[in-house]
């Protein structure tokens, strides 16, 4: 797996959103196409993909997508009232990891990884604002597969930003954008492709 | 005709998006509610509003909304191959172009007053590129009545923002937006009241 440099692409291009109570870096083709798409078919088919169950008002129901979460092995993660104990790197996935923390001069040290199988599979509006990821955590977000829509808004104002997250792109969500914004990626019926999004985290180490 | 301060309303504090290609501020209660609800009565009732027609693929269609175009006598406009010679300035919108220039230190000359019934009145996707105005031409849009959402798409890029445009606030369109985005105002079939927008322009005179 190679990183793509910029004189490969020009959309390899930084494009920065600076937005009230939120600052996001968008790496359109971060990764190659050709890099994506083998990474992409090596964790399908090697990941142990889980599809979860949660409950909502009172109904426990499976998540419409499927996860695994990785990490270092103190890493372990609440959602929606269900703890999660981390899966041990996958070797691709460490080495991801850490390209993605010296591209972005930032620490991380687990990631989640969800697969949506088509455009039927989706994430309703939801921040990464759990306690375990601190004060204005930063979410660094790898794309691979179908393009899909990726949507913010604003908590109390009423702005949105819409965003297409491409094979290969890396999106870095930073500022108060957990804390004041929601993200979500809506249903789009036309999508047949897989997309598996990877979203880096940093959970401190217990003393 | 008073301007709100920042100490009657924390929302008067400006709102900054930084984007691809783009520099926005918005300016929520930029007139207040009471100052906004009179302007815009009386300018209502004292302005000769037109509802223009266009030639669209052939056919000649009115506009889904009413406009005047006011400003300084070298300020005329083509718009849809259509040339409008500016009315003379009214002297409340003449005192308003002398505030917006001063809160945003930015020379303004002209301006296109639209007036949207409710609703159903729109403007499609387009950008104030005309070649009077020049290159990277600064455009500040003042509302007044109902709130209404206003649509930004880039030309290239796959990304939207959606703002509200609240009573009196004041968004000022700066950068290479006009040149590398397009913006809309998309019919709200729910709302029932009037809009009036003012974009304030800066046409060069001609030596």
């Amino acid at each position: 797996m190679t990183r793509q440099t910029q004189s490969d692409n020009r959309k390899a291009v930084a494009q920065h959103f600076l937005l009230p109570d939120a600052a996001l870096t968008l790496w359109p083709g971060w990764l190659n196409a050709d890099a994506s798409h083998a990474l992409q078919t090596r964790l399908i088919a090697e990941l142990a993909w889980r599809q979860e169950q949660i409950r909502i008002y009172g109904k426990t129901v499976k998540i419409p997508r499927q996860q695994v979460w990785m990490g270092e092995s103190h890493c372990s993660y609440q959602y929606s009232g269900v703890r999660f104990e981390p899966t041990p790197w996958h070797p691709a996935v460490q080495q991801l990891c850490q390209q993605v923390s010296d591209a972005t001069t930032s620490a991380f040290n687990c990631v989640l990884l969800n697969l949506y199988a088509n455009g039927q599979d989706h994430m309703g509006w939801h921040a990464d604002d759990e306690p375990e990821l601190g004060m204005a955590p930063l979410i660094a977000s790898l794309s691979l597969g179908a393009s899909r829509r990726f949507d913010l808004r604003h908590r109390t104002l009423s702005h949105r930003l819409q965003l297409q997250l491409d094979n290969g792109s890396l999106l870095l969500m930073a500022g108060a954008c957990q804390q004041h914004w929601q993200h979500s990626l809506p249903k789009q019926r036309r999508v047949a492709a897989p997309r598996l999004n990877l979203t880096f985290r940093y959970i401190t180490p217990v003393c």
